[in-house]
């Protein structure tokens, strides 16, 4: 952390004014680390599923929370000194002061303060614990103003413009929704920096299924992946995607392919897999939505941390918002072919109702007609009046029916990441230590795809002409749309463990030959070998370094 | 609109539940077209600024917006109907019932309500006006909580971090620092959609530099660029910002230099030049922290809107935080070399002073020695009494002091975007409608770079082969990072007019002749003209495409 703050990737906010918990600043670098990983993200998320991402408003009115159920159910259970006025979360404290693991119900919280006789730091007792909403809450407009609050998860504005999204994907299922933004959630007193934020960093998918096809057509592209899973039983396998989904470990083909593909999208950032797993929700772990769960876990300084979630949320959302707002949520999935199927329909015999009933006969003749028939007698309601027929005033007929079709509310699998954790654990993952020349050398191996400043263009030595020849190159290079810097200052060596320390893979030097030649090295932050190349060739042969693995090797003579 | 929200820009949100003024969402397509305005951005003002970007909270706490005055002055002058309960916005109400300019203070308002009797839209009566803050409020933690407000500009976090930024900086001047999110303004009765909105997306830079030095290095590279200026006399000028600057009429270069990039950016990103005027703040129009400021004005279907601001802040908001929280926001700025400066300097007569204040001497004669000459005399506190000592207790000697430099309160430049109505206002200007093949047709005009959907594979027919084989091709672009989309339903012309309605710049169509000789066509959405290529060169020539603005003709024989 101390690193991260010197060097201008996290900063604490409001630090002249005393800081506040639970709230970050992304700093120079942790911005350019954080958006490429979200750039990523959109790649393997979006652009390659049948996904489109849509932003939403990061205030929702109070409908919304009431119908995701976040105004009753997303809370944390309180303890308020009756001495200091300080406010702990009871769970949280419990563990930390008692080293019990306590399940976060009133009850059971009530049973630990009584059993512990639990007191505050300052000595203080504790009042009757209480349930604190985890939502910010705000007014929107004049006057009294309407309630809303600041989302939870970017889940529910997805959610919540279903209706136009069906109709953009004209009905037609899977399709995925994406969203990236800012999502809170008002912790009652967080302690442990980046891990535990108020306002956070999301991205997640929302990937609307048939209730009855759990698949996903590129589920073969992971299906060979052995990943480490640690099912709701705490039993641990090593284990194929396939595999795991026909042992039944996971529920099904599509929770199979995102935990895959959220692998994949892990590594290529570079979270390192030795340090990896997948936990599934136990039974009573789950959140209200969730009928199966999974974390992605990554192994840090802080131990194993969520990173991701990957739930099979059913249709939970989507039929409460459809019930609370009295609109249809439901899609048309039409059937291969339409189908025919046979149905048993009451024919009115007029000739017996009419005596019977008379002027009223018509009006229920024509209510026979579309009534059910379950039974030998049929009930109708006529006029506010029931009136029960039976079979001597109707024939039964079997017709057929053409059924194209049937509407369903579908299911949703989401995968959820938590952008900021996944941005400290990668940077964690990648924080290494070397001896390069004798002496210890601090060097974070990012992959080049996210590193914050790409390039370095360095003059050997910082007078002229070195110093006009690096600014030009380095100018160059932004025209190019690279994330460049420039530095003239110190000895050449301390400014290239400089860049090793912020991860910068590649550095361009200006040296007495550029003047010879119109040559400069570039130099590679893991190895630390260098090689010569033309200036005008370095926009070709970055992109090329930037879109692969490949060495600098493949591109000029090594120098030195 | 209608188009907009038919396709899939921007909807109303919340729709379900009724909506909510002042809030949109950006639906699949307008996400992609302002993600793409806000990566342009950032090449032109991070990327090719001596600029970062950083990423800071949206909840502040209050004491940031104590300091920056919007606690105190970020107001609307409000009214509230008697009878109704519903509050208008006092000068925009004046506006539309009585077509009144009325300037929005306090006096202002009483008098027009005075004179004119105005009453609500229900026939009720006025309460008297008062002062709506226009900050959304909220408590963070648990309890009473903390008080904290949503941003309402991002300005705030980059000057919150200011001492952090210029240790970045080194504090080296000139130096900038973007931020692009959310801010958020509880506008009282918000009325003309997207226009003006409760939450909206706003990317800002603020640039510091030297008080004395208001000048930017390249300012020569937009110099002779030529734009239409109304200064705050309401006259215009079609001048080119070399000559605005020397005849006074936009107050310095760093301004001329951001007016002037402001300008490329927005024709960059398809705002008609003929449609964009600047215009100055009049003296009594300048927001509380500007001493300068010209708005960007796109000229759309609601008249002129300003969809820029670039204001000269001054050292406003500096010297605030730096009151505020006690912490110095200074930078140190060395002189070019070290200034020798002469000093005059009191040395104590002792011989004269002993005799007089005995014991108390030495005491006066230190205090003396730290004293400044200004007259024949010198007043010095001491043990709480005052003392004047006339010339002949002192010497007055010249002495050489030498000074490295001076510490300043840096002077910012602000260009500050409204990404929501630049979005909307390319929008407009890039609505067009022509004929052809006899029929009118709409198409959406975007500039490449800004395409939500870039190009779109279509099979000819929408049976096999033609399908698989398109489908293979969206994948193969989809891999590439392209934003491809794939369409097989209603005739190939029904279906490029859908393509050319949401401006999608290229078509690629499957046809008989894929199968013979491994070619597709590509089709330009503005000529209509259609190119053979192959499908392997596809990528290398979309990426040509979209990096320039050359014609499809360069890459392929002439189709039909």
């Amino acid at each position: 952390m101390e690193m991260l703050v010197r060097r201008g990737f996290l900063w604490q906010s409001f630090e002249i004014y005393g800081g506040m918990a639970g709230f970050i600043d992304y700093a120079p670098l942790g911005n350019n680390l954080r958006r490429k990983i979200e750039n990523i993200w959109r790649e393997f998320f979006v652009i390659n599923e049948r996904s489109v991402e849509i932003d939403t408003p990061l205030i929702g009115i109070e409908e919304v929370f009431i119908a995701s159920g976040h105004a009753t159910s997303f809370v944390d259970i309180a303890i308020e000194c009756e001495k200091c006025g300080r406010v702990y979360r009871a769970d949280h404290y419990i563990k930390e002061k008692l080293n019990l693991e306590v399940e976060a119900s009133m009850n059971a919280i009530k049973e630990v303060l009584q059993t512990y006789d639990l007191k505050c730091e300052c000595g203080g007792k504790f009042r009757e614990p209480f349930y604190m909403n985890l939502m910010f809450s705000t007014k929107i407009g004049a006057g009294k103003g309407k309630s809303a609050y600041l989302r939870p998860e970017t889940a529910q504005g997805i959610f919540v413009a279903f209706k136009r999204l069906a109709t953009y994907f004209r009905e037609k299922l899977p399709f995925g929704v994406a969203q990236i933004g800012r999502a809170f959630r008002n912790e009652i007193s967080p302690r442990q920096g980046v891990i535990r934020l108020r306002e956070f960093n999301q991205a997640e998918l929302e990937f609307f299924v048939h209730p009855r096809e759990k698949k996903h057509p590129n589920f073969h592209e992971v299906a060979n992946d052995e990943l480490t899973l640690v099912d709701k039983f705490e039993k641990t396998h090593r284990i194929s995607l396939a595999k795991a989904v026909e042992k039944g470990i996971i529920a099904n083909e599509v929770l199979a392919y995102f935990i895959g593909k959220t692998r994949r999208f892990l590594l290529k950032i570079g979270i390192k897999d030795e340090k990896l797993r997948f936990r599934q929700h136990k039974d009573d772990e789950r959140a209200h939505y969730a009928s199966d769960c999974w974390d992605a876990e990554a192994l840090t300084s802080f131990g194993w941390i969520e990173i991701v979630g990957i739930a099979d949320r059913g249709n939970y959302d989507l039929s409460r918002h459809s019930k609370f707002s009295g609109e249809d949520l439901s899609v048309f999935v039409p059937y291969p072919k339409p189908v025919v199927i046979k149905k048993k329909k009451p024919v009115p015999k007029m000739n017996v109702l009419g005596p019977v009933f008379k002027e009223r006969a018509k009006k229920i003749a024509e209510a026979l007609e579309r009534a059910e028939v379950s039974s030998d007698f049929i009930e109708l309601e006529i006029d506010g009046e029931r009136i029960r027929l039976s079979s001597e005033f109707f024939e039964v007929k079997e017709v057929e029916e053409e059924v194209t079709g049937e509407r369903v509310i579908p299911h949703v699998i989401e995968p959820s990441f938590g952008l900021d954790r996944i941005s400290y654990a990668v940077l964690e993952h990648c924080y290494d230590k070397d001896i390069v020349e004798g002496e210890e050398r601090r060097v974070l191996r990012l992959k080049r795809w996210v590193a914050p400043i790409e390039v370095a263009v360095l003059p050997l030595l910082s007078r002229e002409p070195f110093t006009t020849k690096a600014l030009e190159i380095f100018s160059m290079l932004k025209r190019n749309g690279f994330y460049a810097d420039y530095d003239d200052s110190g000895s050449i060596g301390r400014r290239y463990r400089r860049y090793d320390e912020i991860g910068t893979p590649f550095c361009i030097t200006v040296d007495h030959q550029t003047f010879e030649d119109g040559t400069v090295t570039i130099r590679d932050r893991d190895t630390t070998g260098q090689v010569r190349v033309l200036i005008s060739d370095l926009p070709r042969i970055l992109r090329e370094l930037f879109s692969t693995e490949r060495s600098i090797e493949d591109f000029g003579e090594k120098f030195r």
